[in-house]
């Protein structure tokens, strides 16, 4: 068994855990799967109802012509933008510095696309429509993350993503969305998932973030770029005989939990008020644009760790399972608000940030 | 919802079905998950005991150092073959003509790793040690797929595969199998896994064919080469948050038939009998080797669909669910011996044939 982190083991034993739907385990299979009838049909190759049916569903919810089921964002993504390089014959495309692809994926766009990447935007930076307007104009495709992940989930203003669209479009340029968290910001933008999804020629969503399901993505565009993906997606070997494990869990969590977006979002937002009030703690953005936001906290990783366990071992709340380091002497973590959110008593949790309030003064 | 063909819906409709282990139903997920205890936490990209665990049982089964689980076989070969090209630094590979690879995986090898393969043998036959002899010296890696299952699943004699292994260690040549069926074959080398596994360098097993899973698969070999395959299930989008869903289900349905495979084999060599005892049908090959076998009818495919129909209507017994072209006036279909054969009542089964000879032998 992967050894566990002493906060990790705290956080575990917590009576009431912060972030996230609940814990990764069997039954969030288990108990989809005890509602469905066992003689349904297995999804054979990417034929059958239950893929057919949950990719029509989701390309009408995207407001794309069509839509594939693949196992991972990863794949779908890299299969968009080689797509896209394809089409127009030049291995070039544009992201941020701190795009899942240049900093999770071991480098797959060059090694098995050859797909050179222009970085745009510092990496503490939104790509702005500037960042846009500078790049070179003859990259197949812009990938935009929506909302950037890695500063904590920030989003630019709706207006300038149209601009960024248009200024795109003019130019034959494709623009690709990273929507791993797409479902989260709707509420912010005031805007439908398809709404949003028009401004980009592809578009990628994920089902085990702020949906919860197991895994899996959806990738959708028009019905051409739909057609090849499938191709990309045998060679890639994301054409499994069966997938329903992961459709069905997509299916089941997204019904239960997309219109609660609005309701995480607001809970985040209080939730990152609560640190905020805390010395030393800031959040990143202060006022969350989806469910997500970052903690960053001004005392050295050595120092807080401890401080963290006490706090879980004193107040049964569990606010994080691990800390990495950012700067010199202070650490920081990421927070996604979920189901749980709901079902924590505030005065509890209350009650342990001003515990953890009161020892950073302190300290 | 996918069309079926008539021949499809008729063999859905009877009784009793001759082939497999039973329908790809959502039956065959919940069952296992329901012997599962709930709170069993899930594998964390590639991380966690449900995952290593399983990973470190099959690298013992197969005789290897280390084992990676990875979605597909098609993933877990192109990375197998990427790593021993990149090793020798020569993008050059051999295999059969109907491998997997270049028929089922729209040319991956060459559009996602630039490799080129050179085709040794005619595609009717088996690679065989004059093949081998022959091919260029400078390929990076000899794939060998035991069994073939494009020609019905033939096997070369142990002796030879020896001398074949032999012939490529004393050049440099690694050797990879593409044991989809591995398990099937053990009965009759009469060797266990690790020891046919002895000879290659790398070895991928299936878990939807004889063990019948879900899907997945594993690729074996020593600590560095499977090292190196995690990087490269990263970069294809493999390395998915959880793969419970089919490691659970690969292992509980190995433990249940990898002890059967025996029986497999012998029903399988029954079924085969009873067929070459028909008029204008032909097994091949004659005596099967596993599990598997493929059946030819010399009758066109327009004649004998209605004749099975009929067939599976006057008898309950459910032969095929598809017809192949093969020629000009036969056609073939394969036969994988699995579960379902045992609960077959033999005179049921040896009526339905009776039947069909005396058709074919009016015809």
């Amino acid at each position: 068994m992967s050894k566990q982190s002493a906060l990790a083991d705290a956080f575990r034993q917590t009576v009431y855990k912060v972030p996230g739907h609940g814990d990764l385990v069997v039954q969030n299979l288990r108990s989809v799967l005890e509602q469905i009838d066992g003689d349904l049909e297995s999804d054979r190759y990417g034929s059958g109802k239950i893929i057919e049916d949950f990719q029509d569903k989701m390309a009408a919810y995207l407001g794309k012509e069509k839509a594939v089921f693949l196992p991972s964002g990863t794949m779908a993504q890299q299969i968009a933008l080689r797509i896209w390089c394809d089409q127009r014959g030049v291995a070039k495309v544009a992201y941020h510095p701190l795009a899942h692809l240049e900093i999770h994926e071991q480098d797959a766009l060059r090694e098995l696309h050859h797909i050179e990447p222009v970085l745009l935007a510092d990496k503490d930076s939104l790509i702005r429509l500037k960042d846009v307007e500078n790049m070179p104009e003859d990259v197949s495709c812009l990938l935009l993350e929506l909302p950037q992940r890695e500063i904590g989930g920030q989003l630019p203003s709706y207006e300038e993503l149209e601009a960024i669209s248009q200024y795109c479009r003019e130019r034959g340029i494709k623009l690709h969305m990273d929507g791993a968290r797409l479902f989260e910001i709707t509420p912010y933008y005031g805007r439908s998932a398809a709404e949003i999804s028009s401004l980009f020629d592809s578009v990628y969503v994920s089902f085990y973030k702020g949906i919860g399901g197991i895994a899996g993505a959806i990738l959708a565009g028009d019905a051409d770029f739909v057609e090849t993906s499938k191709i990309w997606k045998r060679r890639h070997g994301g054409d499994l005989i069966s997938l329903y494990p992961y459709i069905l869990t997509a299916d089941y969590y997204f019904q239960q939990r997309v219109d609660k977006m609005q309701q995480y979002h607001e809970d985040a937002k209080s939730l990152a008020g609560l640190y905020n009030d805390c010395h030393r703690i800031t959040t990143r953005p202060v006022e969350p644009v989806s469910n997500m936001f970052h903690v960053h906290i001004d005392v050295p990783k050595e120092q807080l760790e401890p401080l963290l366990i006490q706090c879980y071992a004193e107040t049964g709340i569990g606010l994080t399972s691990y800390l990495v380091e950012a700067g010199e002497s202070s650490c920081a973590y990421e927070v996604s608000v979920g189901d749980r959110y709901a079902l924590l008593p505030k005065e509890r949790l209350t009650g342990a940030l001003q515990w953890l309030d009161q020892k950073l003064k302190e300290s």
